[in-house]
């Protein structure tokens, strides 16, 4: 019923999470709005992404290079290790701008139920890194939940008898969250740890 | 802060309407997930959408031939003219599979307040094909608005004299909506154009 490359296009969209018929013919239809060095962009960078994306072979980050930006920068501070859940974390820390030091991606968290188990989420690689790099302190930076404790864990346990400093992010109540809508979870780990005003 | 191929990418969904950064961001994390054949057919897809698509030199449809597929559809009721705001209208027609006639695209609706005037939206072209085709119904398929209604009163004055039968989409009480939604402006069109239960 459409052109056939219109029918492609909204077939592409439509392979990305989230958008659905509606959607697709909507974005088709304004990519036809767009002029073509927009277009010539936006095509040549999907394929670019496929193609040049990879993981760091230090860290697992998304990187077009072997060496990530992040691993390769000798002014970071290399004592200091943030594991993340996934890529994706690494990039909203980065946009913080207030941590200087390096990370390591795990592919997902350890969740027994899912069947998802530490050589899974690439628990290997991290082991082989802790082994050849001495870190003075490790942040778990997971989102809160079962498979974070587990994951935070099980590294935990790896690590014992090694000197280091072991810390995750804290818990609490979020900045502008309205007290009614916070869960009871939230509000009883926000009081657990509650910090002194000085 | 992102690879640069990432970044393009990013900035590539930007480019479509709707689309923040954020969204933008998950869309581009998610097109790393896509097989190889999938990244290929987005990617070419949306070049080709832009190469190869333009408007039917009969009905302003889109098309990738030089006459469109419904144009040139020989079965088709060429009494009947369908003369809708967008391309996009012709393929919600479409869609539905009942109407059998022919179409002709306007480029959006008169409206004079946006300074739109009846050249800006095609009516030339319009005007043309009316002098040489010989139609006995013209159905204005426009949205239910006041732009809407300028445009069907200035075509109708074209047509003023030569025996066309002229109709409008019937406005009314959408299917399956709360009455309690319902706008005023639209109960009372409901109400004056009541039909009798046979």
């Amino acid at each position: 019923m459409y052109p056939e490359s219109l029918q492609e296009l909204i077939q592409g969209f439509k392979y990305l999470p989230g958008i659905g018929e509606k959607t697709a013919e909507r974005l088709a239809f304004a990519v036809m709005d767009l002029d073509s060095e927009q277009v010539e962009l936006f095509s040549d960078s999907i394929q670019k992404v496929k193609d040049k994306i990879h993981a760091c072979k230090v860290c697992n980050t998304l990187t077009e290079d072997e060496e990530c930006s992040i691993c390769s920068d000798t002014t970071r501070n290399a004592k200091i290790l943030c594991i993340v859940e996934d890529a994706k974390s690494v990039f909203l820390f980065e946009k913080l701008g207030t941590y200087k030091g390096n990370y390591h991606v795990l592919n997902g968290l350890i969740s027994p139920l899912d069947g998802i188990n530490p050589e899974d989420i690439g628990i290997d690689k991290l082991i082989k890194r802790l082994n050849t790099q001495r870190f003075e302190e490790i942040i778990f930076a997971f989102r809160p939940s079962i498979e974070g404790e587990t994951t935070a864990l099980y590294i935990k346990q790896i690590l014992t008898g090694l000197n280091i400093k072991i810390t995750k992010l804290a818990s609490g109540v979020p900045m502008g969250a309205d007290m009614e809508y916070i869960d009871a979870l939230t509000l009883e780990r926000a009081l657990n740890d509650r910090k002194e005003i000085t």
